[in-house]
C-alpha cells in the first residue's frame, strides 16, 4: 500500500455530521490500492480494565468512486453518545495496515488516544442547509432582459424589445411588471425558484454598480411592484432570491462620491481600503476595487458602520419583501467574519433562507456552517460542457471529475448546491454546444440528475443563444414561434421527473457503473434503501448498443421517460446522443 | 514522482495569512520523492491580452522538513493586492509536473481558474494571537497543593501540609494567601504567567466539579484576596489564566438539583441534556455527562440562557479581575458555535486574552482564527517523554513527529502553542523519566527550545515526583533542605535564555541536522535573518563525540550555556545525556 497517499482529517467533508445522530467518514486512498477498508470506532470513554484496552467495533466502509487518482470510501456511524473515536483498517493482498491519527500501525493500537476523534456531535454544528432548496429548480432571471412590462418607467433612449444585439451599455426596458406578466410561463415550466441578478438602485445594465441598496432600480419599478413581484411568486410556491454585492460598491453610491468630494475629511473614509488622498477614480487607483475596476471600490467590511449597514440591507429585504435567498457576489473576496455575522443575522429573521456564495474554486472554508448554504457549483459546470459541449474531457476524466466533485464537500453540502450550466457570466450553453440542441439535452438530463439544486438560465428552455457576455444577455424571446417549444417541454418534463424521485436530487450511493472512452457511453446509478435508478447516456453522433451490467440484465424497470415497462436485455438500442432513465422495479 | 501523495488545500495549515501583507503556503510531497518545488503566483486579474495567458511569477519553496512519509515545503508570498492565485511546479530527474487545484499537468495551464485561490488577505481574518503569549513562561498551580497561606479557612478535616499522601478526596488547605506569600519565589524563578486549574466553588479537591461560577472557593479565599493575587501578580509582570469547565457543570451546581428536584417543571431542564425523567443521577445516567460521571452533567451549551449565564462568566472574571487568559476544560466536546461567540465575548472586554482549549488530538477546526488561540500541545508532550523518558520511539521517529507537529498548524499557531511536559492530568516528568534528572533536563531543554509558551508544572522546578492523578498532586515542597536547587536553577537559566533568545522561541527555518537512531544524538538549528542557533543533544548514558556538520566546522559560535566563546571542531565532545546550544558569531 502507498500509505503516503492515505488521507483522512476531521472535520471538513472527511468527517461531518449528515444529521444529528449521524456521523459521516471519508478516506481516501491511492486508486486501485487498497481492497478493503474497515473502519474501528467506539466511544472515547469505553475502556475494557480487564484487557486495558480501549473497547472499538468493526464496520465495513463503502467504495465511493474513484478520480482517476484515489479511491473514496465512506461509511455512516451512529454513536452511542454522539462521541466517536476511530481508526481505519485497510487491506490489500500482502499486508493488513491500522490508519490512526498518530500514523499506521501493524498492530492496533490499545489506547482511544491513538485514534481520530470525532469529540460530541452537537446539534448546532450541524450543516442544515434549508430543507426546500434541494425540491427547488431554479431560473435566472437577468431583469433588464426578461421582459418590459411596464414602459412607463423605461430609462431614457430604451430600445424596442429584441430590436437589436444587447451591448455592455444598451437598455431594452426588461422590468418586474414583464416578470409577473410572465409567472404564468414560469409555473407552466415548473421552476419553483427565481434568482434575480441585482436589481437595486445601479448605474449599468447589469446593476452590479449599485449607487443605492435600499432602493429597487427604478428601471424595474418600484417598492409596491417588488413586493407584490415576490407575493405573486409565494402564492405559486415560487421563492425569490437576490443579488447582494456586498464586496464592493458603485462608484455613485453616495458614501464613494462623499469620498471623492471631501477627501480625507470624509466621514466615510474608513469605509473603503482607500491608500492616499485626494483619491484617483482612473486605473491604476489609488484604493482597492473589484479587480481593476476603479468603478467598483472595494468595501471594508471590517469597518463597523459599513457592516451596520450591509446587515441592515440584507434584512430589510427579506423582513420587508420576504424573500427567500441571498446570492452573495464575489463572495470569496470579502472577510470570513463578515459572513458569519451576516449568517447569524439572516437566519435570525428568516431561519430557512438560502445563503449561496458566488465561488468558482474550492469553497471549503466558506462552508463548514457557519457562512454559506452552498456555492455556486462551476466545476461541475465545467465538467459537463467540456465533456458534452467541447469535448475537451474524456468520458473517464469526466467520471472522475464527477467522483472528485462529490467528493470535495460534505452530502449536506452537495444536496444544496447550485448546479448551472451557464450565467449571465458565460456563453449560452447552446452556443457553446455548436447549436446541437441534443447535446444540450445530455447536459441538462446530467444537471438534472445530480444532487443539488439546478438552475436554468432565463431562455436557455426555449433554445436561446449567445456568447460571452454581453451575447448571453439578448432580450427573451416571447414569440411563440421564435421559441423552440420542444427544448421547453423537455426541460418541463426534466423538471417533473426530478420532483417525482427523490432519488434524482440525492447524492445516495451514486455510482459510475461505466464510463467507456472507447464507447464514449456512460451509465451512472443512484440508489437507496428502496429504490434504484439507471441512466444511460450515448454521447456519440451515432447509435449505439450500449451493454448493460450483467448485475442489471433482466431485471425489470419502467422507463422514466416514457412509462414503458420491461426487462432489461444485455444491451440498450440508444440513438446518437440518446439517453434513458430507468427505474428498476422490486 | 507519486502524484497521489502531493497534497495541498486552502486554507488551514495549508495556505494561511501569516500578517496583514504576507501568505505562507505549505506543501506535502512523498518523502524524498520530489527534487524542487516552486511557487507559480499572481493576482487573479493579471491577464495578458497577446499572449492569452495569466501572468504569473515564480519563487522556489524551502524544504520544511520530513516526517517519514512525506516532505513539507514552504514558501512566504506577498501579493501586490493582497489577492493570490497559485499553483506547483514539482522537478524530479525524470519529470516536471504542474500541480493545481485542478489537478496535474504536464505543461502549464494558462488560465488563472486553474489555479489554487487565495482570494484576499483580509486584515480580520488574519490569526493574530496575544503577542505576549510567546514571551511568557506559565507556571501551573493546583491551588489545592501549592500553599497554605491562610489556616482560618482550611477546609474540614485539613492535614497537615505535606503529612500524607495525596488521595482524591483529602485536603491540605492550599489557597490564594500562600500563592501571594509566594510570588517572590515565582518572580525569582522567572516565570510570567500563572495558570490556575478551577478555583471556582466546587465540591472536590480539583474543584473540575462547579457549584458556583461566580464564586471563589472558600477554601482558596474570597473575591478581595484573589483580586489582590491578580494585582501582585500583575505588578510583577506575571500573568493570570483561570481554568473554564463549561462541557459540564459539578451535581451540586443549583440549576442541576433544581432539575434533580422538579424534574420536567424545573425552569433549568433545558440547560442540561436530559433523555428522561425523573432524572437519575447514577451509571449510566439518562442525561449526558462528561465521560460516564454522573455528577458531571454536560451543559447544553446550545440554549440561548446558558450561553448567556457562560459568556457573563467568561467576562466578568475578565472585567472585574482583569484576569488574562481562559483555559477551556474538555473544549472539543463544546459546540463550536458556543466558542465562536465565546471568543467574540472575550476579546471584546479584553482584546489580548489568551484562549487556550484543552483538546489532546488534532486541532485545527478549533483555530481557524474564530475559536481558540491555542490549545494544550499534548503530541509534543507525548513525542518528548516517550524518547527521553520511555524510550519507546526511536530519535528518528522523534525527529518525524516534531516535523509532523510543527506542519499541523499555521506557524502563527505554533508561536502561541502551549507546551507542557506534564500536568495534573499526567503522571510528573520526573516519575516517567525513573526519577533521572538528567534525562528531565534534555525533555526540559527541548520544550523551552520549540515555538510556543512552555509550562512548568508546579514543583516540577524542585524535581518533585508523583505517579499519575492523585500521586502528581502531592503538596508542593517548601523546605528548602528538600528542594532540588540545582534543577530549580536549571529552570531559572532555561527561563532566562529563552528570555534573551528571541529565536528559541520561534518556529523560523527550525531543522533537524541529524537525529540518528545509531548514535542516539540530535542537532537541530533555528534561524533567521540575524542569528542562528544549533543544539546538540545526547540522549545516551555514555559519553559521544558527536560529528559537526560540515557547513558548520570552524565556526566561530558563544555557548549560550556558558558564555564561552570558541571555534566549532569536527567533534563535539559530550557527556552523557548532555547538551550545547550554541549561538553562530558573525
Amino acid at each position: 500500500m502507498i500509505k503516503e497517499a492515505i488521507y483522512h482529517r476531521p472535520k471538513n467533508e472527511f468527517a461531518y455530521a449528515i444529521d444529528e445522530r449521524t456521523i459521516h467518514l471519508r478516506l481516501k486512498t491511492k486508486m486501485n490500492d487498497v481492497d478493503k477498508v474497515t473502519i474501528i470506532f467506539g466511544d472515547p470513554y469505553d475502556y475494557n480494565q480487564e484487557e486495558k484496552c480501549w473497547i472499538s467495533t468493526q464496520k465495513d466502509m463503502i467504495f465511493n468512486g474513484s478520480d482517476g487518482l484515489h479511491d473514496y470510501w465512506l461509511v455512516s456511524i451512529t454513536p452511542s453518545h454522539r462521541r466517536l473515536r476511530y481508526g481505519f483498517l485497510l487491506r490489500d493482498e500482502k499486508e493488513t495496515l491500522y490508519f490512526t491519527e498518530k500514523g499506521f500501525y501493524q498492530e492496533q493500537p490499545k489506547e482511544s488516544g491513538f485514534y481520530f476523534c470525532f469529540p460530541f456531535l452537537n446539534r448546532i454544528d450541524v450543516f442544515t442547509p434549508p430543507v426546500w432548496v434541494n425540491h427547488t429548480t431554479w431560473y435566472q432571471i437577468f431583469p433588464e432582459r426578461f421582459a418590459n412590462g411596464d414602459s412607463t418607467i423605461n430609462p431614457n433612449g430604451t430600445l424596442p424589445w429584441g430590436s437589436t444585439a444587447p451591448t455592455p451599455t444598451n437598455y431594452f426596458g426588461g422590468d418586474f411588471q414583464g416578470v409577473i406578466d410572465h409567472l404564468d410561463y414560469l409555473e407552466q415550466l415548473g421552476i419553483n425558484g427565481l434568482y434575480f441578478t441585482p436589481i437595486f438602485k445601479a448605474h449599468s445594465n447589469h446593476k452590479y454598480d449599485t449607487i443605492d441598496y435600499m432602493e429597487i432600480d427604478p428601471q424595474f419599478g418600484d417598492k409596491t411592484t417588488f413586493k407584490k413581484l415576490v407575493k405573486e411568486c409565494h402564492k405559486k410556491g415560487i421563492r425569490v432570491m437576490l443579488d447582494a454585492v456586498f464586496n464592493h460598491s458603485g462608484f455613485y453610491w453616495r458614501p464613494f462620491q462623499d469620498v471623492l468630494e471631501k477627501g480625507e475629511k470624509s466621514r466615510y473614509k474608513d469605509w473603503f481600503h482607500l491608500h492616499q488622498f485626494p483619491i484617483k477614480p482612473e486605473e491604476p487607483g489609488n484604493y482597492d476595487t473589484f479587480a481593476y475596476v476603479p468603478s467598483m471600490p472595494k468595501l471594508n467590511t471590517e469597518n463597523e458602520e459599513v457592516k451596520k449597514y450591509l446587515l441592515n440591507v440584507a434584512r430589510y429585504w427579506i423582513e420587508e419583501f420576504d424573500i427567500d435567498g441571498w446570492r452573495l457576489d464575489v463572495a470569496n473576496e470579502v472577510d470570513h467574519a463578515f459572513w458569519r455575522e451576516f449568517r447569524r443575522a439572516v437566519k435570525k429573521v428568516k431561519s430557512d433562507a438560502y445563503i449561496l456564495g458566488e465561488i468558482w474554486h474550492d469553497s471549503m472554508p466558506w462552508l463548514q456552517g457557519d457562512q454559506f448554504d452552498a456555492v455556486m457549483n462551476y466545476p461541475l459546470t465545467t465538467a459537463i460542457t467540456e465533456y458534452f459541449a467541447k469535448a475537451t474531457l474524456s468520458t473517464s476524466q469526466f467520471a472522475n471529475t464527477l467522483t472528485s466533485i462529490r467528493n470535495l464537500y460534505p452530502e449536506t453540502v452537495n444536496n444544496v448546491q447550485f448546479n448551472l450550466l451557464g450565467s449571465h457570466d458565460t456563453p449560452r450553453i447552446l452556443t457553446i454546444s455548436q447549436n446541437n440542441k441534443e447535446k444540450v439535452q445530455l447536459q441538462m438530463l446530467v444537471q438534472f440528475t445530480m444532487a443539488g439544486t439546478p438552475c436554468i438560465y432565463y431562455g436557455d428552455e426555449i433554445s436561446m443563444t449567445g456568447d460571452q457576455d454581453p451575447g448571453c444577455r439578448k432580450c427573451m424571446i416571447w414569440n411563440k414561434e421564435e421559441q423552440d417549444l420542444e427544448m421547453f417541454s423537455f426541460t418541463q418534463k426534466l423538471i417533473s421527473l426530478r420532483n417525482q424521485q427523490k432519488l434524482l436530487r440525492s447524492d445516495k450511493n451514486f455510482a459510475f457503473l461505466e464510463a467507456s472512452n472507447e464507447e464514449n457511453t456512460i451509465i451512472y446509478r443512484k440508489k437507496d434503501d428502496d429504490n434504484e435508478i439507471l441512466i444511460f447516456i450515448n454521447n456519440n453522433d451515432i447509435n449505439k448498443d450500449v451493454n448493460v451490467p450483467i448485475a442489471y440484465q433482466q431485471k425489470q424497470v419502467v422507463n422514466l421517460w416514457n412509462d414503458e415497462k420491461k426487462s432489461l436485455a444485455h444491451t440498450i438500442r440508444m440513438k446518437a446522443y440518446g439517453f434513458c432513465i430507468v427505474k428498476l422495479l422490486n
